[in-house]
């Protein structure tokens, strides 16, 4: 397909693209936005390429930004110029980053998940905040885990303030999306998997807990933490120091603490 | 002073608080908001009493809410009751929490730092994100920090979001606001502070390092980290496990685990 110039903002296009900013039409056309030439290389490393990749006009020229180019054509994506007023609509920041990409979502069932491909997992429910969610896929990438297991109603992680807080990640952790009542037959379905979670009721310190491989790090909604059914049906309770008056951190906190503590424990 | 209603959306004082969600408005006025019984009530119970409490018509009652209503007006501020739409314009959330205060900031020279106060610190270069600015106030009081101390152009403390993140921690966590220049006369003023640093240059592994209270965790900008020179004037330069692609943490994310690390190695 040839590449396009646009200069108009109310070419269909483009409308197109910046739509992909708002949930319902992120579900409706299963596609998302990522944006920045180290995201988008990070995506084409990891065997994602976008369908559609949009470029600032006069922008300075690059090795990474024409190996881009080449892996959009040769996979039948389109590349489209346009001005920076327009690029800076579509990704709704002040000062894009150049370059953006329109990728089709993949498959998030809980058989995208290869649960033997990692002795970590994050797991998350209910989940909120997008940030917290591509901080997490952050935090997976660096702890070596598998991927990002969602539970019940998360934020959208294919938002672009989730791919954006993912650093990359959302490209090349494991993402799935289920409910509660799917995941624990599914987790329980082999042998060997542990469930842990940060609890303030019958759990033991997390420092020199007996984690095991594979382990699925889980943490709850910001405002609810986990629903005790969920607590009591985990493996493994831990607990954190919390000295001061808050009896609660950050979920995306919570779940860098512990995995980097399960990482020590089971190296 | 009497409470008033207010039901304009064009009255000064409901004016002057909206204003205050921006940046040059809070530092003209040097007053923030805060908003939600509990956050208020944190601030109440560590000495802070907002000047002005806005709180919603037909709320429902709850003792937190006499306890400070009764500190405003014995402190000489005002009670204003207003509609949930204006208590909404004010908060910027659709569904306000019923109650907000306006707060006279307080000094954060580095002489509102009490080194001797706590055994950990945590220290921020540049941050831009007022999310990790408060999330890195609400790691501090879990880890039993002191404070924060903002080096160089940080984010707005005081801003909402970084408020809101800190789920309290921002009225009872020390914190100064100074440069890098002024930080380490400071720093070293005194004998046996020890100043560590995330680093991939000259590190040991951050598991085990020889920590030391009163120990001084520092994190750099989230696109640049820390300026090289800074590096330099620590004690302790610390590597975190990177598994995967990306080779770092989100900033708030680095300085938890480390501080956590600290917290188990000093006890």
């Amino acid at each position: 397909m040839p590449r396009r110039s646009i200069t108009s903002f109310s070419n269909p296009a483009i409308k197109a693209l910046r739509s992909l900013r708002e949930k319902k039409h992120r579900q409706r056309e299963r596609r998302f936005l990522a944006e920045g030439l180290r995201l988008l290389t990070d995506a084409r490393e990891s065997g994602r390429v976008p369908e559609t990749l949009v470029m600032a006009e006069r922008r300075d020229p690059h090795p990474l930004l024409d190996a881009l180019e080449r892996a959009v054509e040769e996979t039948g994506g389109e590349v489209i110029e346009t001005t920076p007023a327009i690029l800076s609509k579509i990704t709704g920041k002040d000062n894009p980053q150049g370059v953006a990409g329109a990728f089709v979502e993949w498959d998030t069932g809980l058989d995208a998940i290869d649960r033997k491909a990692a002795p970590i997992w994050l797991v998350a429910q209910a989940l909120r905040d997008p940030g917290n969610l591509g901080t997490m896929l952050r935090t997976g990438d660096a702890v070596g885990a598998g991927g990002l297991i969602l539970i019940d109603d998360c934020a959208d992680p294919f938002g672009v303030e989730a791919v954006r807080a993912s650093m990359g990640a959302i490209f090349t952790q494991q993402l799935a999306r289920t409910r509660w009542k799917d995941f624990v037959p599914w987790l329980r379905a082999h042998e060997g998997a542990q469930l842990v979670a940060a609890s303030l009721r019958d759990a033991v310190p997390y420092r020199g807990a007996p984690y095991a491989a594979p382990c699925f790090v889980l943490v709850g909604n910001e405002s609810q933490g986990l629903p005790q059914a969920y607590e009591d049906a985990c493996d493994l309770r831990v607990t954190m120091p919390m000295k001061g008056r808050a009896d609660s951190l950050n979920a995306a906190v919570a779940a860098a603490v512990l995995a980097y503590e399960v990482l020590a424990s089971i190296e």
